[in-house]
């Protein structure tokens, strides 16, 4: 196996995760779990969006946490969704300074986000670019759908190359291919990713996996297989799919860099504290998450040999 | 990636799944889902164990349901576990003609299970293989804890391949490489088989994970990009570990034949037979099993779209 020596997380726990869950955490509960992963070395953090408050409640203290959490963050990167021009300027009043432009690659899951088609959110990123430039925040672009769609089913490959090459000539400096509803496999993974990086070979491209039919992990080895070294991952595995009751969410980050160290994969991060940081998180939603590790303990915790009977 | 065209699933709740159940089954809600299983064109199957009854009283009704089931077995293959000779002398008394011996490549974990060391297993595997040729029985093999012994640690590669010097001599049809306690990492997989399969080429393998760490199915990926077509699979990943309270059990049969088939791996199964199965198998144990596929769906579904708000 062709494997990296680093991957880089992008911890999506305060965003993609928290906003499926019925509780709404607190500035302060927010904070707590900031700080712990900031402790476990958490170096690039999706720590909220900017949407209609009425779409997404859990988000609306977005504007505010910001403002708390920027104080202290250091190099720490802060990034927040934004789904359309609206947002950026709202983020960039607050003073963020990294916004993640989210849309889809289908039509259906896009007008049932933000009530556009694909080809009219590709339009405003225009907009959205210019302004970027303008009050210089990085801008970066997340492609849900990419690997199907639960209104659709199919996304086919060559609509995701259309869509890049409606992207690269706006120098994007990475965009994320994202498994939105867990649909995609390994195969399909490094078959799609293999002619991207070919097609684009200039492009960077970060990787978004749920792990609604367990395949999460299997992708992530797929698309590390064929050169990705950017992942989003999610604290517990939370996050879910808003079409199937029971689903788990996102891949979960003490799972993804559970596995990457037990395989020799640095990632910077502390894997006991992000065990600590999702232990605070379970206490906070009140539910337990759906991440092995924190259940299981590491590969290499040995058990006391029982006493002969 | 390299991928084959198709995959033999071996199933193994009826024994590895059931075996830390709190509830024992009956003989007739084994063959209820014995027969959901057969409607699955499940064409493999551990059935059971000859173990001492005292010890694992899940499996105590092995023989007797074998009797049963053996009726209209037709072409199914119908495997019994036997940690030792006795077990095999039993099994064949009950007219079983397919034995799989377990042993683990760690002592002490092998200590705990048969109160034997690796080297006593592997000298009486030798009065098991003479015992078998007597009675025309096939004989396989599953080494436990290869990939990690849950009081010991690390196995070092050097005494799998010490075991796999023992056994290619006494020409076992197949030798499973069992991750008892989901220890295992998709490149220490890759790596460890890669290795057997060079040194030991006309030896077939068949391969067993557990999901206990979330790696069940990235673990499979590798063993099959390093040349695997056989695995273990319990059906609703039932199994679990008796050293970690909560963590799941072996890799779930319907979310690794969802994985396959969407990869355009053929594995002869059906997955809505997989599906039905799982189901029942929930009803009789009476709890939630760790599988995905039974709580998302299959990912062609398609949801509809909602209505306009």
């Amino acid at each position: 196996m062709n494997l990296p020596k680093s991957i880089e997380i992008n911890e999506v726990v305060l965003r993609d995760g928290l906003q499926l869950e019925d509780k709404v955490l607190t500035i302060d509960e927010k904070k707590a779990l900031f700080d712990l992963l900031v402790k476990a070395h958490i170096g690039t953090l999706e720590f909220g969006s900017f949407v209609h408050p009425k779409l997404v409640p859990q988000m609306a203290n977005s504007g505010e946490f910001f403002e708390l959490i920027s104080q202290t963050a250091g190099q720490l990167k802060l990034i927040a969704l934004i789904p359309n021009l609206k947002g950026a300027k709202n983020a960039q009043e607050k003073g963020v300074k990294k916004v993640n432009f989210v849309f889809s690659a289908s039509d259906t899951h896009n007008q049932q986000n933000v009530q556009k088609t694909t080809e009219e959110s590709l339009e405003e990123l225009k907009e959205i670019v210019d302004y970027c430039k303008e009050y210089a925040m990085v801008l970066s672009v997340s492609i849900a759908t990419t690997f199907g769609c639960p209104f659709e089913g199919e996304v086919k490959k060559e609509r995701i190359h259309w869509i890049l090459e409606q992207l690269t000539p706006l120098h994007i400096e990475t965009i994320t291919l994202a498994d939105t509803t867990g649909m995609a496999n390994p195969q399909q993974v490094y078959d799609l990713i293999s002619e991207l990086k070919n097609k684009f070979p200039e492009q960077s491209f970060n990787l978004h996996f749920h792990n609604t039919r367990g395949m999460g992990l299997a992708n992530m080895l797929g698309a590390i297989e064929a050169g990705i070294t950017r992942f989003d991952a999610s604290l517990g595995g939370l996050g879910g799919c808003p079409f199937a009751p029971g689903a788990t969410g996102n891949i979960c980050t003490e799972d993804v860099v559970h596995m990457l160290h037990s395989m020799g994969i640095d990632t910077g991060l502390s894997l006991e504290g992000l065990i600590e940081a999702s232990q605070k998180l379970q206490q906070l939603v009140g539910h337990v998450t759906p991440g092995y590790v924190l259940k299981a303990g590491p590969y290499d915790r040995k058990y006391p040999v029982p006493a002969a009977k």
